[in-house]
């Protein structure tokens, strides 16, 4: 087999020859290096070699991704490099690289004019999802997606150049105006995020422009907010983003994405400069080229153990993989930041298991819990054992969770002072536009 | 006069009626937002409206740049929004734009697609220089300058993606290697902490790779670094390069520069994968296309109160300025941050001066002392009154300064946790590639 070894290639050679075997972890996302950490605690019983591959040198701490949008965190904040995990884990190396497809029949990933494929023995694939705009006319082209740091960096550039040219030009129409289509837990904090900026920021910062002039437009298929969560909490949500002006229009569909506009399913067109796509996510393209069982989403069908159907050598987790809440259920786990982290891992073990020859265990979703934040002291939160929370307690867990869970002790500093400089003295840490 | 107004155009129109007048600043680098401070100071009195002009909607701490190219510090660290300065100084707005030229007879700057000209009365020129390729042959094309926050990040960009290539395809040349070419500050500067990084860093983090397949060639036209300094400074930061295992060499010169290479004055080829290039500035694009009379490196020629000769309602500030160090003196004051904040002040008193029917008095730069550090406890400074330091202390002179000197808070906050963890830990706090 053609194969480019990593740092530690001397060790790939005499692994083969020693009859050890390869594992390649496609994404560093949190499902594969969940999975990788869980592999490298056994890989050298095993005998395992590991690589982890992924178009980016970081992970992406993508729960936070909106706060890079609306200009709270910088993009490093959120980003943890994964040569930095690569240091507790010498038996993993990374490379690199855009993956275009796997040969499944050869066991080979194939990369993007990045050099000869890599050959593997088992696979994890962790590559995560893709922006779905289902279809609606212009919405590609005009409005941007909310799911990876490019995407974030480019809201976040989008509304502070609008800003700028109102300020020096004057508001003419619509420019100002932000439409958000999607009411999940995405939609829902960028849209509360927003309206504290409007309310906080606005007037100190481009005191030319009145607070109006910014429309907030969240607007949602379904006829409540943050499906999935209990009605109450919903609700709250609800009344707590009307509260701060953000305009919800539930049970509302958009039709049409123009240059400077949306236009509803009613026939309604909103004036906006900006439009930020979170209805939902769709398989990636890696997984879509992928001539295997798919189920909901596109996502890959898995078996309980979550190898992909007829490759037992594959292991599917994260936003990719079709795993279901329950055995024997149709509904699917969340593509959320824990069932990713737990995914990994069980495909890991898994993985383990069958190259000692034990039989596999089914994925079993530990629910841990979802939460949402609207604004400074608002949010709401469900936790296991029917404890749901909402207002100061909820966002007090949200914000204590979330700094836990970030990897790595700097980025939680970091975090933990924008956040104290914006909550404590209401002022915002950071406002730099620029591909920066 | 077509104007476009910043926020406040209603002040604007009014200011014209009253018989006040408008005040163009160009450029958001320390001399103008210096300059701007100091007419902010005395607008009201004088019946002055200001407007600030920049491509980027930040102030970069230029002196740190070197740091953000070596994945030391994040962009937002050194990055200081104009904004933020605004809102202590209400008669002040911004205007985002890449301004194109200037009507000196017209009085009107002009943008460069970005909406039409806008009028002034009085003109602060401060936008700074442009690196100078000196015309050596594909230097221009295959260099690196580092001079801008998008120059900074463009190196460190091409330095992480050398080492991921090499990572996982190996080294066959000189792909590690980095030519740094002129032994400035920012040359000397840069290799020291490169230095620093290949022989704390580089093992942890790429394991595959030998720090000798990663050279540091600093290329320096005279035979001596840090010219400007003394004797005694400039060869203690020789002797503490080599220490750290940097070839400098001296009385080379650069004479051509390939993709892969550089050839130096005596034939030498080197192979390298990165050249940056600090070998001088020359005057920015607006200047050159300045129809008036020019000093060395195009400099713009200017009274002893720094106003453009000619035009005594245009003042000049910073890299751009041709200002003496001594009145009757052809030596020109050094193109750093301390000159520039104290033109840009000096050009604001006497705009305000004059103003006031007042005479204008000459610019007296008071050199407050250089520094240039090489890494972790070696630095050197030199300060008024011929007290030298090197070693500890001139490090610890320079950090402290230099946080001083950070603006804002928040920025110094950031700056120290980052310096705290990477030299009390030896670990580095930011490593992530992607323009961001």
């Amino acid at each position: 087999v053609s194969v480019v070894d990593a740092p530690g290639s001397a060790r790939a050679g005499a692994a083969a020859a020693t009859g050890s075997a390869r594992v390649v972890i496609l994404g560093a996302g949190f499902a594969g290096l969940s999975a990788c950490e869980a592999l490298a605690a056994g890989a050298d019983a095993a005998g395992l070699e590991i690589v982890i591959v992924d178009r980016h040198t970081y992970n992406t701490f993508q729960p936070l991704l909106y706060q890079v949008a609306t200009a709270g965190l910088n993009p490093g904040d959120i980003a943890y490099p994964v040569r930095a995990f690569l240091r507790r884990h010498p038996s993993v190396s990374f490379r690199q690289g855009a993956v275009t497809g796997v040969d499944l029949a050869r066991r080979e990933v194939v990369f993007e004019g990045d050099g000869p494929p890599l050959a593997y023995d088992y696979l994890v694939i962790a590559t995560g999802a893709m922006t779905n705009f289902f279809g609606v006319v212009g919405a590609r082209e005009h409005s941007l997606a909310i799911y990876t740091m490019e995407d974030a960096i480019a809201v976040r550039d989008r509304v502070a150049r609008s800003m700028e040219r109102a300020a020096t030009f004057g508001v003419s129409g619509g420019e100002l105006t932000v439409v958000l289509v999607g009411g999940g837990p995405t939609g829902v904090e960028m849209a509360g995020t927003l309206a504290e900026l409007r309310s906080l920021d606005l007037a100190m910062t481009y005191p030319g422009i009145r607070p109006d002039e910014a429309r907030i437009v969240l607007v949602e298929r379904q006829d409540h907010l943050l499906d999935g969560f209990q009605a109450k909490s919903a609700s709250y949500a609800l009344r707590a983003l009307r509260r701060r002006g953000v305009e919800v229009r539930l049970s509302s569909a958009v039709m049409e994405v123009g240059p400077d506009h949306v236009v509803l399913e009613d026939g309604e067109k909103i004036a906006c400069g900006t439009v930020v796509w979170s209805a939902g996510v769709t398989t990636g393209r890696l997984a879509e080229r992928l001539d295997v069982a798919k189920v909901q989403g596109g996502r890959l069908e898995v078996t309980p153990a979550l190898q992909l159907t007829g490759h037992p050598e594959v292991f599917v987790a994260g936003d990719v993989a079709g795993a279901r809440r329950e055995q024997g259920s149709s509904a699917l786990v969340p593509q959320l930041a824990q069932p990713a982290l737990q995914e990994g891992r069980h495909a890991a073990r898994q993985l383990l298991r069958l190259r000692r020859g034990l039989p596999l265990e089914p994925f079993r979703y530990r629910d841990k819990g979802i939460m949402a934040t609207i604004g400074r002291r608002a949010a709401v939160a469900e936790l296991p054992g029917g404890l749901r929370l909402s207002g100061t307690p909820a966002w007090l867990a949200w914000l204590g969770l979330h700094l836990v869970f970030l990897l790595g002790f700097r980025n939680r500093v970091a975090v933990l002072l924008n956040w104290a400089w914006r909550y404590v003295w209401w002022r915002r840490g950071t406002r730099v536009i620029a591909g920066t």
